[in-house]
């Protein structure tokens, strides 16, 4: 805690009876350089020391233009990847003395312009963004000004940035192929229609898995219609009466398992007997649905870790331009019982 | 998004050949004040227009001490409950024209302390915080030295605050109200130790209703030891087999219900059949769960409206001290199938 009464550079200086200057060099290091005697320079740190002078803080951001917090945009907070992805940069950031300044961009690009100019006009030293369709213009501007950025979640096909990701196209591979080699002949992907890169590819890794293996691809895209669920369980409930040759569903997000199983439930299709299920993305509570949901998971300490490391080396100034970095990091398919090998003559 | 190069006070007031400090007024709204000509005033604003100029916010902050952010601690973000809340919370600030600046506390008294350090360093211009045990005094001098401070989710009994809640003590009541009327009569409550005062109430809710229909009480706490799941998992089976009268479980917070969902699979107990099962804080799988479970649930939203409230008011210089305010929400029980009546003969 600070004192109730800040101890000031002013005040240290006054009690010594030497300039502000002298007190300001002596603390930022500069003594020798200044040719400042190590009897003064002693002093100066006894007393502050004494008083538990502490740094003005925002005086000093306002001097160096640093002020060692990160603006970190993400699609939603409440979304549990996107909260374990979020609490993982903060300790990485907590641990090497950065705050986090966050928000939710809803995928919405006015929110996200006005949050970029707000962490902009905060002084923040970098940025960690999983962006929206349409702000290339916007992440350009701040690499144009020397601004770190990192991309994460999804990228920009062309723009030249730092990004730390997950193979989504393998990850969504993966659990395709697993399905088709328990015996599954009519998989359909459940997606939105977002052009981002992380469900582009997605996609093309389903349509990958079957292509390889002669099957027959059933996409079923879904508009997220400002995220009504009803919306969305309908679309699921029309395609599955469409279809109902449909024997197994990979989900691209949670949001979309949770819609299609209360479908299911609905309709009365028992999952793991009527219908295999995989989803993209983990979820702590998938080892306790009934049956257990089999996911493609993301190394979220992983994807974390790297993007504060890849944002702090764009902070220490190198001199030399640095090469921008592109990431991809495993994702991992994780069996459980909802996606268990075919009964023969279901 | 700023233009690539800032228009500053100084270029305004070089270019109408006036001194800084003129500009500096007419944007402050103080050019009656000050008797600047309407003309002048006029002149300046045209100009602030078209060179699109922006306000460096670091500099205002320094100069009125604002700096239009909220210092927001929760126990952890990555808590679906927090997380919800913590979104909440963002976009009514956002709304409201504040950002939020982040920590996860972990319940860890150091770790809030440096917390709190650092957002007064930052210059927060409130706090929305859920208090740790042992922090009261920390509270207190934020208090003296006139910040404003919400504390949510748990007070500090005796210390005078701006408290947003729910009432943990008659949503734990109803929950086992509802269970005993369902024909439970040994019913466990599996609960943390932690003295702070949402689980107290929940602990006092158990035993009140249990006492009123004369039932005897099983209360189970249980350390939680760094969220080692393994710990609690042993605990929550060793007494469960010590106690094999048991037919219903409250569990006071969603993490020990995961960990207890997980011990009845192992040792072969039906939830909604050998064992009912109630959750303090609703989840959105809940429902999707088999059976579903039942779920005592907080509204959210309210309490993430009501403490941008609180702190909002608080931030308005009235010039008398405001009445700290002590809200409590009422929680509300969503019934499901996880506490269904219990059959004769079970």
């Amino acid at each position: 805690m600070q004192s109730k009464k800040r101890v000031s550079i002013a005040d240290i200086a006054r009690q010594l009876n030497i300039s502000v200057t002298t007190v300001s060099f002596i603390l930022n290091g500069k003594a020798k350089e200044m040719r400042i005697s190590d009897a003064l320079t002693k002093k100066v740190e006894d007393l502050v020391q004494q008083t538990n002078y502490q740094p003005n803080v925002l005086a000093k951001s306002f001097r160096t233009g640093k002020t060692n917090t990160i603006g970190l945009l993400v699609e939603d907070i409440s979304n549990p990847f996107f909260a374990h992805i979020a609490r993982q940069i903060e300790d990485n950031a907590y641990q090497r003395g950065y705050k986090i300044i966050y928000g939710s961009t809803e995928d919405n690009l006015e929110k996200t312009r006005e949050l970029i100019t707000m962490f902009a006009d905060r002084h923040v030293d970098g940025y960690i963004i999983t962006a929206p369709e349409g702000i290339d213009n916007e992440v350009k501007d701040l690499l144009e000004m020397k601004k770190p950025v990192i991309l994460f979640d999804r990228y920009y096909p062309g723009l030249e940035t730092n990004y730390i990701g997950v193979d989504n196209y393998k990850g969504t591979y993966d659990g395709i192929v697993h399905l088709i080699e328990n015996g599954y002949k009519n998989i359909v992907l459940v997606t939105t229609t977002s052009q981002q890169s992380q469900m582009t590819e997605r996609q093309a890794g389903y349509h990958m898995a079957l292509d390889q293996y002669g099957l027959e691809s059933y996409t079923h895209k879904i508009a997220y219609v400002d995220k009504q669920s009803a919306v969305v369980k309908k679309q699921i409930a029309d395609f599955m009466s469409a279809q109902p040759q449909t024997d197994a569903v990979f989900f691209a997000t949670n949001y979309l398992l949770a819609c299609g199983l209360e479908v299911f439930k609905q309709i009365g299709l028992k999952v793991g007997e009527d219908v295999a299920v995989v989803s993209f993305d983990d979820h702590e509570f998938f080892g306790l649905f009934t049956p257990s949901i089999t996911a493609v998971a993301q190394p979220v300490q992983d994807i974390a870790h790297q993007a504060i490391n890849l944002l702090l080396n764009e902070l220490q100034p190198t001199g030399a331009p640095s090469q921008k970095k592109f990431i991809q990091l495993p994702a991992h398919l994780v069996v459980r019982e909802s996606s268990a090998a075919k009964r023969r003559g279901a």
